[in-house]
């Protein structure tokens, strides 16, 4: 069986969320980090890099939220979360699954994790201030063009939407002014009420 | 036919040699960032982001250099550059791709880019002064484990040994000490001498 390895409110809610979509069974392993257990040898050995999600398979381990939701959607193509059959299409996909990761999780990483890039408590505040418009801007993009609408990759449903949901419900605590985010907000709260979405929000929290 | 627009000297390289290695057709439309070209309204029709790579194809442009690799891939299966027949091994390459792309080349554009995620002249230097520990570290996963060798993903040649090399490429200016990182130096010397990346090399200086 698939082990998930998570840590609520974290990224990793997208990966819960499209193991639900697939139907796939899965175990649930939390990583605490506030015991820092990011950084115990016990889970450097699933994940070296420190970092959830990690997907452990039987025949071994996959990180990074686009990979693993890529993994899922051509672990059950039934499931019809990704157009495996066209490639120009998966590219889409794939380039707003990379930009959600590499720009808008990361200009939200510069809130509470500044540590990764610089040294000094003034640049942490320096950072932190400027987050509401580094990750407005990236979701002023999302909003004014990369989300097609119903879905982010228009009529059908697929692995972009649990990633954007995801990051989405970070936008408040990031001081982000949502007024100007009306599509993204109506596709978050769409998503909220999905039975996956429930599901894995349900299952990420110690019961 | 297709387009890629690039800058010299900037992670679009990678796309420039995976299409080489496809045997793929290419113009080549270069973005002049010191003219600020990338914010030019001509070039924000092509990627609304502001960011090269982008490789427009008969359908649409694909941007994000993860996605624009795996399309290559795809587009010319019989080049073998990805194992598109084996989703576990995909979604390894996949994560390799996108950790270099999250975690290696963001604390590269630390760098030059601290404008991206703060405002104040010291912030930007004490980005910079944490540099060559940021990247180092993500070299040192790379060198310790994550490059299987010969080639990134073992024997076979793929997709992330352009990526890998293209970002190797910056090594020395971003500080980082290159002797705790023989095996990379050694990929990074393997790949100057093929054709694919010589010729792309080549193609991405104006004439």
């Amino acid at each position: 069986m698939l082990t998930l390895y998570l840590t609520p409110d974290t990224c990793a809610l997208a990966s819960a969320i499209a193991l639900e979509d697939a139907g796939l069974a899965y175990r649930i392993a939390r990583i605490d980090f506030a015991r820092n257990e990011q950084r115990a040898p016990a889970f450097l050995h699933v994940n070296p890099k420190g970092r959830v999600p990690a997907l452990v398979t039987e025949r071994g381990v996959i990180t990074e939220t686009p990979a693993i939701l890529a993994y899922i959607a051509q672990l059950r193509p039934a499931a019809g979360l990704a157009p495996l059959d066209d490639p120009f299409a998966f590219a889409e996909l794939q380039a707003f699954n990379s930009y959600l990761c590499s720009t808008v999780h990361v200009a939200h990483s510069h809130r509470m994790r500044g540590y990764r890039w610089a040294r000094e408590p003034a640049s942490f505040e320096d950072m932190q201030r400027k987050v509401p418009e580094s990750v407005g801007e990236g979701f002023h993009l999302v909003e004014t063009g990369m989300l097609r609408g119903p879905w982010v990759m228009g009529e059908r449903y697929s692995i972009a939407d649990p990633y954007l949901f995801t990051l989405a419900q970070w936008l408040e605590a990031d001081g982000v002014d949502t007024a100007r985010l009306p599509r993204v907000l109506d596709h978050r709260a769409r998503m909220r009420k999905r039975a996956s979405v429930i599901a894995a929000l349900s299952r990420e929290r110690p019961p």
